[in-house]
């Protein structure tokens, strides 16, 4: 196998998403333009577009190009934009900076904060109806809005977040711990590389397989994320390391130790990887994403 | 044309619509359940269901009946009881009644307030997805999603929200003021109608008819509510009486006087009963919901 030159994938692939997430956004002056300006202001802070991108690589997995993808890769990154706006309120994680700037309150006010988050997640469930308007299945319509509602829900994201705001300055077990990761994190992670394969035409076994690798690659990156903020500096990450341990939340290094964090990343990304060998050559971009995740500095 | 008995048909629908909240919201012990527990304590307040009800009554006014078109009526109760809560909030209109009861954020926390309005909004797109499993058209899936997402975002009922917050306390234009209205209330309440026939099979020309009267219904409604506020008493509002001038939130009758906004309403109401004309009888219920917002003392 060749090698994959995955920093020009990464690099390819954002700017495909850029483009799109430019063209879905309402322009700045749209009436009323404050909420337009905080909508854009959080959405093209220059994050990772990681969820995009699995969400075009769960497509690749199959068979399918991110043309027909684009929309609902955006969709997934609105609902993650979304859900930062939301954890850095005052009420929530109360933080100031994210990914080097300040954080949407602070610059719009808490008001237009939540109103830029409401909006975001209303035009996410739009944008993915764009997608299959490609597609004409209305099975595959409801099965990827089912898919997104259950990992941006109480059953996914939101319950995870629940808990972790439920949790903070208390002993929690490691049980309660991985809970939060798995709904916090990797419900959207997986559910970004299975709708991906669905809008693709994957084959029930295909969309299962996927998203099991998802979901163990979203644990891993959570764990990944844990061990950065204990190690990273604030130039790396664009926040403050060390502000899980300063809100007192429960991280896998606080609980686990960070050599027994490290090996369980390196366990859960090799189980990636093997998961989605039955995709063969098509998964080689998703195996170097899995590397990607758990080789990352910020 | 016999006398239509509109207590009865309103107790019969709500009776409908609350079972199936009861249905399809999860129950409050599930986890994690401090968030259900929310959700279920401002869904299930007992509010008057008035767009649920617009939803079946646009069925209805098609040819259609409940029973298809209950999840998307549910999911219109979900998106206006989550506008409620996020508005409630301290960052927005800092309300501490509700329905006669203390709001959400009183009872529960911001932090758990802005998470189950956000899983509210999650829940309705989902839900409106269900609704289709029996209609099977792909595009009439995605046209009520559209629907949905541009009633409840920046171009609907959050960009009427902006506007709001953003003239507190300033001295308004009667056009601003209608911007408002218009979009903070009469958008949900002319998708509800939409969306309705939409389910129904109505052609564009029935779904457009029904989405002007929707429009002048969902106005009227708001001047309404502005006289009600004016005049009404904390027993029947359930909410402090007088609290729009309090806030310096611009009203129709603060600037058109009480008896032109009377005059407008009427006039609105009018509008609503000739525009649904052309569906004949089967818009007797509408006609007569139309009275209702009219008179209505609560």
């Amino acid at each position: 196998m060749s090698a994959f030159d995955l920093p020009a994938y990464l690099t390819e692939r954002r700017g495909l998403v850029d483009a799109a997430l430019e063209r879905f956004l309402p322009p700045d002056d749209t009436p009323p333009p404050t909420v337009h300006r905080a909508m854009r202001y959080s959405v093209m802070a220059g994050g990772k577009r990681l969820r995009p991108i699995l969400v075009i690589a769960g497509a690749e997995a199959v068979g399918g190009t991110p043309g027909t993808v684009l929309p609902a890769a955006c969709a997934l990154e609105l609902i993650h934009t979304y859900s930062l706006i939301h954890d850095d309120l005052p009420a929530m994680d109360d933080d100031d900076y994210r990914r080097g700037r300040l954080t949407n309150h602070k610059v719009f006010g808490e008001a237009i904060a939540i109103l830029a988050g409401d909006a975001l997640l209303t035009l996410a469930f739009r944008l993915v109806t764009d997608t299959t308007a490609r597609v004409n299945d209305a099975r595959v319509l409801r099965d990827v809005v089912v898919e997104l509602a259950d990992a941006a829900g109480t059953f996914g994201m939101v319950g995870g977040q629940v808990v972790d705001i439920e949790s903070e300055g208390k002993a929690i077990t490691a049980e309660t711990l991985e809970y939060i990761h798995r709904h916090k994190t990797a419900a959207l992670i997986r559910a970004s590389l299975r709708v991906g394969a669905l809008l693709a035409g994957g084959d029930a076994k295909a969309v299962a397989a996927i998203g099991e690798a998802g979901s163990d690659l979203g644990l891993a990156f959570q764990i990944v994320d844990d061990i950065l903020d204990v190690e990273g500096s604030l130039e790396e990450l664009g926040k403050t390391a060390g502000s899980d341990a300063r809100k007192q939340k429960a991280t896998y290094p606080a609980l686990h130790g960070l050599e027994a964090s490290r090996r369980q990343a390196r366990m859960l990304i090799e189980r990636v990887k093997q998961r989605v060998d039955v995709f063969g050559a098509r998964a080689v971009p998703l195996r170097a994403l899995a590397d990607y995740v758990l080789e990352r500095k910020s």
